[in-house]
């Protein structure tokens, strides 16, 4: 199982790049996001709303207290993956991290707290160079998935595009 | 050679997501990143920023016209690949792409024109789900690299964050 948990979001500034990471965590395969921070219904909402057209059990929560949320996964025995540029590199912890059966991977804003640093049992970073969130949480997913990202492996896929050379069309 | 046009750019909506895929470009190698839509001097300069304080030889434009872009590609002999969700799945394209010399990938905004669907030589998915043009970037640049996303080699790298543990430190 997989859970993501986004840290420190701002209601403003920050409402596409979060729901582009819930997106992303629903699209390759996350079972579920946890946004912290600014409390914001309209962005939880919206991610719902994707999942509930295009399909799949993926489903967006809040929680106010971050702490909380790492502590009680520890418990349940997922091991925290954060993601940061100053982690250790993806590619030499990726198999490491593919072994463990249940994960929290731990996406942050601006200035993460210490202590989530050191609550992680992987600090990870994917490049060491400055890029995107939204990058970095795509690319731990794609390797999880080894790169397979069919959408017919959602389960309980409802609407799915065809893929077109040309053009937009539908599975009925 | 691999060049980014980003289409549409919308100066406020879109400062950060469109920050984020000119990091993404540079991070995954990519060698350059043009900009079309609104101009917008503080994202090219903060992105080629970017690129001068952490080094390689990534660069930031803009143009007004991306068609005039995409038709001076086609004559240099590039092939153009545009990201869409509606595109034939990117697993089932990539080794083609990877045969191509040089490529132009094309990122669309909100509601691309169907001239850039016919112009493209590739029209490619990512999952065929919505999710994020950032994400999709960097799952086809990281194809591209075959997942070496290591910053030693970007050309001219100057500043190098050390991975740790914990913690951050840098290479001197």
């Amino acid at each position: 199982m997989i859970v993501v948990l986004r840290l420190n979001h701002r209601k403003e500034r920050d409402k596409r790049i979060s729901t582009h990471i819930g997106l992303v965590s629903r699209a390759f395969f996350a079972d579920k996001i946890i946004y912290s921070g600014e409390h914001d219904d309209v962005l939880i909402n919206s991610v719902n709303k994707v999942s509930k057209a295009w399909g799949g059990e993926f489903l967006a929560e809040y929680s106010k207290d971050y702490k909380k949320i790492i502590k009680e996964y520890k418990l349940k025995g997922f091991k925290i993956v954060h993601l940061t540029m100053y982690g250790l590199l993806l590619n030499d912890k990726i198999s490491q991290i593919k072994s463990e059966k249940n994960i929290l991977i731990v996406v942050g804003g601006e200035k993460v707290p210490f202590d989530v640093y050191q609550a992680a049992d992987y600090n990870v970073s994917v490049t060491s160079q400055p890029h995107s969130e939204v990058a970095a949480l795509a690319i731990i997913l794609d390797r999880l998935i080894e790169g397979n990202e069919l959408i017919h492996e959602i389960k309980g896929v409802k609407k799915r595009i065809k893929p077109n050379a040309l053009g937009k069309s539908f599975y009925e």
